[in-house]
């Protein structure tokens, strides 16, 4: 099988570095030549170029450009791809993906891998980013079976753990548990750094400690990634953060009413809630609609 | 000097050791005799008992039981202090103590070392336990100026930080960046947990990875010290969690309205705040109220 990766960074070159190892011929896109010639020198690609002619013989394609960047680079390569290809992308956000995506090539299917490090880029790109993290296939109705299952069997050679789920149920669940945080977060810091009193403002800044360091770690995160996670996951965020702040409605009332009793049992329920989210997971047991990897379908 | 300490735990006993590495002569009192025995048995104290008569002779006298025993304790300790006695407490909220105590013990002045470790009670007790950790003291326009530089005196001697201000900024300034994290993240652990889609909230448990972790950690942390903040803290942390929602809502609006750029610029300007208050401090230039130790003043 020959793969395609378009978007040489940390998650495509450590795909590249991934798929070699097991013997796989990858063909690697990047709008830099010199990030073709890194990714070649660091063996992430059997060969790259800045022309996408260079995937008119891939069997499977993996998108990883920026999610503001995936129009723009289906449009330069949908007109290169052999019929069958398979197309699959590793966007944090799916919904929206897919609706850009599946119109254009039925042979698509979301896919998202939970890897990530502080550094980007081909350099930080290696070997072991995939394993024992999650990585989440968003089929749909139309999504061809042989395509979920081709996608299935390359992300379970990664060491991934592998989920499916509709598209907008990631984006729920990701709006959940990594977008709402970031604005809670960050309106955390707001609040505090908006103090009327500057006397109040200087204290809480000397004060802080460990409990406002990690409640505030990822509201003073990358600007930019905060963004895209607004802008392309709204929907969900917007539903997420409603929620939230009726859970902060429902604790300011009771604050108001003084029900110490019922304030201490809210705090019970969610001490006692957040093992399930924070403990170690086991693997997923296999979905039902997921066939053993059958070696080689392709 | 003598000095009194009702409450033989952590703090309680902490400070014991401390004081008594530098000559002061310690007298504890502790509602379990057992523990009489083990804060003698460790060097925390030259004698203790369960009777408050033992601090006749003490020149300065630390409160350290739980808040909420504080004016049974009071009701027990006065009637034992010879006139000139200095009160002070350590407890993590101010202005409602304040109010509580000074009535009855004009020679009084609260205090909050912001110290202490998961483990709990006299064993856990230990040198250096304050060492390099703010201690505010919040002396009121009545409160005598001999009080003030005995206690901070005394606290400066623990290699603690000192800091002054008001009962009220004490309070507002402790509410923004440690009780307010404690809801904030509650607040998130519930509304991810009381998700209504029970295929979305499985996999965001399964999903759930740094960003959730440190965001929840005060979440989920101990509920009766949660209940206590806003019991205690009620006023200022109603001010805070209002002026949170403000910001939740701004947030929440700006979505709404695709207000990409705002939310851009909202997230960049909580980045850029966020280091003034997790990044080292300086220590506090001494406050002008505030006379240089003399030495044995009392």
């Amino acid at each position: 099988m020959i793969v395609g990766i378009v978007g040489l960074g940390l998650i495509g070159g450590s795909l590249g570095l991934e798929l070699r190892s097991q013997g796989y011929r990858v063909l690697g896109v990047s709008r830099q030549a010199a990030t073709c010639e890194r990714a070649m020198a660091r063996g992430a690609v059997d060969g790259a170029a800045v022309d996408y002619g260079i995937l008119a013989s891939a069997d499977l394609v993996f998108l990883c450009p920026p999610i503001g960047a995936i129009p723009a680079t289906l449009t330069q390569l949908l007109p290169h791809l052999q019929p069958q290809a398979i197309l699959t992308d590793v966007g944090s956000v799916k919904a929206s993906i897919v609706e850009a995506i599946a119109p254009h090539w039925p042979r698509f299917i979301g896919g998202h891998p939970m890897a990530g490090t502080a550094d980007q880029g081909i350099e930080a790109a290696h070997l072991g980013l995939f394993r024992d993290a999650p990585y989440i296939l968003t089929p749909t109705a139309t999504t061809p079976p042989d395509c979920v299952e081709a996608v299935a069997e390359v992300v379970q050679s990664l060491g991934s753990h592998l989920y499916t789920c509709s598209p907008t149920e990631h984006d729920q669940a990701v709006a959940a548990i990594s977008h709402l945080p970031v604005f809670v977060s960050a309106a955390l810091i707001a609040s505090c750094d908006q103090e009327p009193n500057p006397k109040v403002r200087e204290l809480a800044q000397q004060f802080a400690s460990s409990g406002f360091r990690d409640t505030s770690r990822v509201g003073g995160g990358n600007p930019e990634l905060g963004r895209m996670m607004a802008q392309y996951n709204a929907t969900a965020l917007g539903r997420s953060l409603r929620a939230y702040r009726d859970r902060l409605d429902h604790l300011i009332t009771q604050l108001e009413q003084q029900n110490w009793d019922h304030l201490e049992a809210f705090l019970t329920a969610t001490a006692a809630a957040r093992p399930a989210y924070v403990a170690p997971h086991p693997p997923p047991s296999p979905p039902t609609d997921q066939p053993s990897p059958t070696g080689g379908s392709l």
